[in-house]
């Protein structure tokens, strides 16, 4: 039963780690999509989304399955439940990949971000990447200190999103509602993508720890 | 033991209704906060959010103790994984409810919702209105006809949007970018405090039926 449990728990966290991946593969390519306008990588990423959502499927069917057949107590338990809260994570992060690279779609072949706010929107992609590339991390080799430290890259990604909003709200402002409510909208997504990272950082430092998380973000 | 596994079951779905009833009176209130501009009750929404998400912990703990101590399988581990989503989505429904709360907060004492969009977000704050309203007669009473329904329901959210987004885009709008930013985000606070009302209705027809959900929204 006990070898059974771990063999279990491996696949789950593969399983888990494919989805951390392809999210940070999808931010990557929408984010390209976004300041390049171009079409194919939106599409790929769109199309690609549902690849993240059936694996979300088999983790939470593996998940249920454990828990009737093994009956998990303690610290295993509680790697089972935080497998259920990181995939939900990771799933929201794959939408919202998904969302900007509809923004993209939607506006081609025009960019859907103007010159002045593409520096802001590709240092927002840098901390995002950075972001998924540590969840990764953490999920194939448990970790709280690096996990925790999500929680700083996220203010990062607050103070971008501040830098951004300045921009769009300057009375100097050129581009009219359309393109201020893109930008808005998509730095909400960045800046969500970001908070479903530091939601499962902090379910894997539970994990290893024990000590409860704070309120999801 | 069964005896035991029912009056925790029974403990669980009084706190979810207790999370459902406070969301939608949240919602309720932001959004008079939002229409008259109403700073105490926007504040009142900020506060009482911590009160979700204490019962949204205490949620959480309940399952955990369950799953430990009673290894439900089949259908009472159902109920028991469809508790754990439902309270994730009604935490995420409060913290849209803030969200509108905070931005009323922030443009106060100005009106955040120009003359002509007070007509559709006091529509869609009915919509939402009336899926809190279902979550919590759902929870209290499992019922996936009623669950089912929310999709419906979510449709029409989604035609409002899209009659916000209409005159936020049009040409002769005249209230600059800060307004129709704030229009858009507004816009989207509801149309996703009305996902997680699909999605927890979802969650309650497999609780219900057994039918694997379709991917969350």
């Amino acid at each position: 039963m006990r070898e059974e449990f771990r063999a279990d728990l491996t696949e789950v966290s593969r399983l888990l780690v494919t989805m951390a991946e392809a999210v940070r593969a999808a931010m990557r390519k929408a984010t390209t999509a976004l300041l390049t306008a171009d079409l194919s990588a939106a599409e790929m990423v769109i199309t690609s989304d549902a690849e993240v959502d059936q694996i979300y499927g088999q983790v939470e069917a593996k998940v249920a399955d454990m828990l009737a057949r093994q009956a998990p107590v303690a610290s295993d338990l509680r790697t089972v439940i935080t497998a259920l809260h990181v995939s939900a994570d990771l799933e929201r992060m794959g939408d919202l990949a998904e969302h900007v690279a509809k923004t993209a779609q939607r506006r081609h072949p025009s960019p859907a971000v103007p010159a002045e706010l593409r520096a802001v929107f590709q240092q927002m992609a840098e901390v995002a990447d950075h972001m998924a590339e540590k969840i990764t991390t953490v999920l194939g080799n448990p970790d709280a200190d690096l996990a925790a430290e999500l929680e700083k890259d996220d203010d990062t990604m607050d103070d971008l999103e501040r830098d951004l909003f300045k921009v769009l709200l300057d009375d100097d402002w050129p581009y009219g509602a359309e393109t201020a409510i893109d930008g808005a909208l998509l730095g909400r997504f960045y800046e969500r993508y970001a908070d479903h990272a530091v939601n499962a950082g902090e379910q894997i430092v539970y994990m290893v720890t024990g000590e409860p998380t704070a309120d999801p973000v």
